[in-house]
């Protein structure tokens, strides 16, 4: 059921809602993706980032019989946001790190400080199925550079590593998820591998979900499986976790669910 | 209106009352303290952290008439799941860093590849008021970590600059923020400075409101100021982000809540 909208042209899904958009969507991305890890794009990757993973659980290596969280990093970028220390000229040109993954994170297996035994998960960013997470795809920018910038560190991470080294990891593979995708002019680019079956919001398949033909080059594959939970036009969404009266703000999504015939 | 007991003797809270829990504290944190920025534990302070960060808007140094985040950080720590690469003796024993601050989040105002203006803000940790922001206080053990490892990363990047550069920052200082704190016997330690009002959690002021004598050791106020939401005996906890039906959630939750004569 899509988000109705509210008297005031604006979009007010409730804590609840999203919670259930990423139960859903989380049942598909697990069947055609299932992440080793997540990387959370702060700040609004990591309520859905969080939620997401509850429903992305593994089999523990230790004991099979309990559930493990896949491992998960936030990473902080600014397009919108003045940055302490930077001067006004230079904002909203670029997009701004303000966290990133360590170097330890991405190469958890060439750290001669951890022990790891034959044949286990040797931690790091190269060789996983990394699902990257944001709130909303409004202009498409930050995921662009944060995609383009992973790329570029596990690249630059394979590179460092020996031709044996790099023969015994699997190829590195990305997706993305977001909430909700606005039906927008797209500013940043992403080379989408699944372009016609991004939307995993009810939990029913996709009207094409043919496989996508996967090409690696270079130890990752290239292009990037693309989820969102929604999509819509270009509404205003007010996110309950910016909400200064969360009572109001569910009353407003309970009116316009009402008005939309929805229960 | 402290979270009623379900049935089966756990606590439900719902995304609603955690937020009006968050909403009503960070109220009482800005007049007490007013976080410049805020560290959040990963994974349980990134949907917590993520909802105090809209109630601690500051306006903007650019333009005063614009409220602005305040910048936000996410650690990464340990305790209860095994690691990738980490060998089975070693889990458990010890808290494991998972993701950390970097260097230039850490010294901000060192970093010479930053314009800054005189008199602007720098970023980095020292010199700041620092919200370290979890979702449970169990035993303590990871805020004493989280607290420590931070103390200690500001005390050195302090050591490392010149007496000129430390004479121009204020004290660092902190303080912890966790919506739920057990009353249990604490393995963890903290020098906490407010012992008792330590809880913010209906909006009033606490019994004893005094402010704490700030003693300031190497250009580091000494202890922490600590808030939680809401204090709770030792009942399991069951988080709405954990939830995998989180209509049932909602149901049990309402079932409590009409039980305890709440409405």
């Amino acid at each position: 059921m899509p988000t109705p909208l509210c008297a005031d042209g604006k979009l007010r899904p409730t804590y609840e809602d999203i919670h259930k958009l990423i139960d859903r969507s989380a049942a598909y991305i697990k069947a055609d993706f299932d992440p080793d890890l997540m990387v959370l794009i702060s700040g609004g990757g990591l309520i859905p980032g969080r939620i997401m993973r509850s429903f992305l659980k593994r089999p523990s290596e230790l004991d099979p019989t309990r559930l493990r969280n896949i491992p998960t990093q936030a990473i902080g970028l600014s397009l919108y946001e003045e940055v302490a220390g930077m001067v006004e000229g230079s904002i909203g040109k670029s997009v701004t790190r303000t966290q990133w993954i360590s170097e330890k994170a991405l190469l958890g297996h060439k750290d001669p400080s951890k022990k790891v035994e034959e044949g286990k998960d040797a931690g790091g960013l190269v060789g996983k199925k990394i699902l990257i997470v944001d709130e909303v795809d409004d202009s498409r920018t930050t995921l662009q550079y944060a995609y383009q910038e992973l790329y570029n560190d596990v690249r630059q991470a394979l590179s460092s590593m020996s031709e044996q080294e790099r023969a015994a990891v699997p190829a590195t593979k990305f997706a993305c998820f977001v909430v909700h995708n606005k039906r927008n002019i797209k500013k940043g680019k992403l080379p989408i591998l699944n372009e016609n079956n991004h939307i995993a919001g009810d939990g029913a398949a996709p009207a094409n979900n043919n496989q996508p033909v996967e090409r690696i080059e270079n130890g990752i594959v290239e292009g990037i499986r693309y989820y969102a939970g929604e999509d819509t036009e270009n509404e205003w969404i007010a996110y309950p976790w910016e909400s200064e009266d969360i009572t109001e703000h569910n009353r407003l999504a309970a009116d316009a669910r009402k008005k939309a015939g929805q229960k």
